[in-house]
């Protein structure tokens, strides 16, 4: 847009960061449908989860050769570069949360062989917090806006503290009759995969914080001598 | 050391690599003594390998530093480019490896508090599979060797086979007597987390496969117009 800039990369960097939010709103979509899949004990959205993983792996290859060419062709320099290596993080990061989605659908097909454990409720609440913290990491990216990272980190906790509370719950059960060890396993596993999600947007939050802070640091790193 | 490059670029790709493979070695050993702490009941290298999370998150935060460094004052290109790229990406993995690493003597911890399930034979060896899938990964990177990288691939089945093993033999234990279901969910999680470092040698295997591999994707796509 401004005339300093080669506008062909300007062009290339807006293309490769929708299409990482794509990839965010896409991993968001297949954790929602995981989560929901479980809950409402459909199977066949479970099917269709299970079986939905490849246009996420498409994303990901092609966010990677997108960055790897901006790397390449333009060589880019101090703000557009480390955005570019931050974006190339956050790729993986949501990689793996399409993984965990898997997971979790894997985790529900067990688990609806079963009868219910218990009406879930702190399971959906960490599925929709995940979701959220996943959500709001993004748009920090986009708008490096280091205050909504930050409080995508302090939501880690209150995910934490859930998984532990339906950890506690499922002992319980499992303890009082042992038909329910197995399904309750698969409950406790997908609290840990939700876990694990929320620590990729928190991932993901810290890479902004870093990303907009690294021109300050880099500043300083001008004036010492490259050793 | 050829004429044809900059000495210093190569002095500090050189640098760079060693650090990552110093990073390798000591994410491998945390896990290894995490598993040992497990096994060997030695509640001391549990509380050790918790408390000594701190290098390894230096020598990430370091190796990260170096190649954005690498990237910006260098521009290099194709090959050492796509080096530098993957290494980044290894770097991430290295440090979730040391992540687990503490997951492991946490639950280590916690199974301390109660006696024995059972003596401990497919963990040790999940533990050692583990590593060494990390250690060759590894080393296929600083060789390029993609035969190497391959093999790595062909241990995963093995290692998913014996957390399998791991979780259906104490799925028996805790059906037989609920005083082993709580210390049998921890086994059970710390096989899991051994699954996982696999998975990160795994991510690091293909990255040598892709990286060794995209040089000759490369040559075409030079062919065409970069849209």
């Amino acid at each position: 847009m401004t005339e300093r800039v080669v506008p062909h990369f300007q062009e290339e960097l807006e293309q490769f960061k929708a299409r990482l939010l794509e990839m965010g709103g896409l991993a968001e979509e297949r954790v929602a449908a995981a989560v929901h899949a479980l809950v409402e004990r459909d199977a066949e959205l479970v099917e269709r989860v299970l079986d939905g993983d490849g246009p996420l792996n498409l994303l990901h290859i092609d966010i990677d050769r997108r960055a790897f060419k901006l790397l390449a062709l333009h060589q880019p320099m101090a703000v557009d570069l480390r955005a570019i290596v931050s974006a190339l993080k956050i790729n993986s990061d949501l990689e793996r949360v399409g993984d965990l989605a898997v997971n979790i659908a894997e985790a529900a097909r067990r688990y609806l062989r079963h009868p219910p454990v218990k009406e879930l409720i702190d399971i959906p609440r960490m599925g929709d917090l995940a979701q959220s913290m996943l959500r709001d990491a993004l748009d920090a990216f986009v708008r490096r806006d280091t205050a909504l990272a930050q409080s995508v980190l302090n939501r880690d906790d209150t995910l934490d503290a859930l998984k532990t509370q339906v950890f506690r719950e499922l002992l319980t059960f499992m303890l009082q009759d042992q038909r329910t060890i197995e399904p309750s396993l698969d409950l406790i596993l997908v609290s840990r995969h939700l876990e694990r999600i929320g620590d990729h947007a928190t991932n993901v939050a810290e890479e902004v914080i870093f990303m907009v802070s690294a021109r300050d640091v880099r500043h300083h790193q001008g004036e010492e001598p490259a050793t």
